[in-house]
């Protein structure tokens, strides 16, 4: 370690830097850049891995049975934006001592036979705190004709998302002051002081960030359409949506008046003195679907989907306003490297 | 939680009454029970994962370039119990701000590269300590007539071991003790104040535990023949020999005299204070193969293995000495819900 120190110093890694430094190593195959990678021979599977920690990810407090829940709909939701249908689950769990596995056990096996998923190995560690690991294999839907990617934008695509943003970033908050679920019950701490009308969306904020509903369906829907990209809103619709771009090679501008959001969103943001529009742009852990579609295809009303704006040529990205007027979409958003950076 | 303090307690949970109670779920699909699962259609693929946590597996102050070979050992060791050839990884790295990933993924990949395995994705966080948790995908090794179980093993079998045992558990202790491993060299605490003859042995012991070496030659090789079980000794010969007879419902007579050991292993165990026997059967963390064989076939020399001991019919496990005496072989080793139980 002592030779590193004397180098000269880098600038400060970046998940991107580092991702774009791994992509162009031989050792990666250029399968790195989706929510899953798609394997040979055949390209008949993805593979997908997320973790969960105690303390960066959700509080060291959390019933184990929610945590079980959230960390397979994270890993679900990125098999949702593969449109791909998940199969076997492969599970990394270091717990402290006395950690009631079996009651996370049950909540992951359970929601997992919900999605016909299969446990089909794991690893397990006595550890400080919890550390959970999941690796998602999944197939193609019934009828499906591809696997969804990032990079599959083109200039006159609209632009959607599969539900509200900015949401989960509100529950996020709301946890950081003291929210809980316990046993399926959203407890909020009377110092939050929190008018009458406002607990509703307040428990709806934190029961959305803690359990996120993977959009599977919609990624079948997706995959049986001939075209479009697609990528599941994890770190935030704007940075999300330069990751689109990039790997598309394509601009887009996103109508700030369009995104959804659920009631009592805009005054619960205000409550809390946060700023309704950064929550919905940078927010992240939505979970929910942002794609795009040729001009001639819209999705069913169903499925619930809001058109937020279109694919453009070249290289820009601008966010509307409701008269028109346009400023470049930052790329805010989480680097896990680097977070709050 | 509450609802939880008031249930009678349950007896203590180990690894083996979680694994035992997963099993028989019909989430698993009788998928559990090997090094790897074998998935699938047409069974063409084994998975494995495998973690290592600072201040659990591995010191915090590890060079990151010896986590990551160290990571990648410890689940190649995974898929040569198997018989299978490493294909794909898929990494979830989580590590504090100022972590050299650089570091980290050039050991990692230019090790993988070794073994023609693509790292094809994976998950970045921060976290307060390291932690990284690794999935392999193998196929078949060309000729192969099979994968490597732990029920294969048959009354009549040979019983071997691919390598020694108990050195890694001296190095264990030697780290516990201060030794590390610096920029490819093995630094012994002065403290120590080992005699300049046991010196190497140490090192060696030091460098065996940190970095072992996956059979992966071993592994290609059993997956030729017609019949035989397959562990890697992760958690102690005495342990991972139960696990062999369990699932393959036979007894076995492990004859003490022949566990192959080390130069100076005596000697440094007993410098150490530490019963070189337990160290042995107990010790873990070998990441050599446990095999059985019909006793017609013999590994050629150059695989470097020892026969140990004969599958024999019942389920009586048992430690022959030299003089023919034989003791019953305690399921003695590493419990990764009660380490130290």
């Amino acid at each position: 370690m002592s030779r590193q120190s004397r180098r000269p110093r880098r600038p400060r890694e970046t998940e991107r830097s580092l991702l774009a430094w791994l992509a162009g190593r031989r050792e990666t195959a250029g399968l790195l850049g989706d929510d899953a990678a798609i394997l040979p021979p055949r390209r008949g599977h993805v593979v997908t891995v997320d973790c969960q920690i105690a303390g960066v990810h959700f509080p060291h407090d959390l019933d184990p049975a929610v945590l079980a829940r959230r960390l397979l709909a994270v890993n679900l939701s990125d098999l949702a934006a593969m449109g791909a249908r998940p199969v076997h689950a492969f599970l990394a769990l270091a717990a402290p001592s006395g950690f009631p596995h079996r009651r996370f056990f049950r909540a992951l096996l359970s929601e997992a036979a919900r999605h016909r998923l299969i446990l089909a190995g794991g690893d397990l560690s006595a550890a400080p705190a919890v550390y959970a690991s999941l690796t998602l294999i999944g197939e193609r839907w019934p009828r499906a004709r591809r696997w969804l990617r990032r990079s599959e934008a083109r200039p006159g695509d609209a632009l959607y998302l599969g539900g509200s943003v900015g949401e989960s970033a509100l529950g996020l908050e709301l946890v950081r002051r003291g929210a809980r679920l316990v046993a399926g019950r959203v407890a909020l701490p009377a110092a939050l002081a929190l008018p009458a009308a406002l607990e509703a969306p307040a428990r709806r904020a934190v029961r959305r960030h803690l359990l996120p509903r993977p959009q599977l369906g919609l990624g079948a829907w997706l995959s049986r359409r001939a075209r479009g990209a697609a990528i599941d809103v994890s770190d935030g619709v704007a940075r999300d949506l330069h990751r689109v771009c990039a790997e598309s090679v394509v601009g887009a501008v996103l109508e700030a008046d369009r995104l959804p959001r659920s009631r009592g969103f805009r005054a619960l943001a205000q409550r809390l003195r946060l700023d309704p529009m950064r929550l919905q742009l940078g927010g992240g852990e939505d979970y929910v679907l942002l794609f795009t579609l040729p001009a001639s295809l819209v999705p069913p009303t169903e499925l619930g989907c809001h058109r937020v704006g279109r694919v453009e040529a070249g290289r820009r990205l601008l966010l509307a306003d409701s008269a028109g007027r346009t400023t470049p979409l930052l790329d805010l958003g989480w680097d896990h490297l680097s977070p709050g950076a």
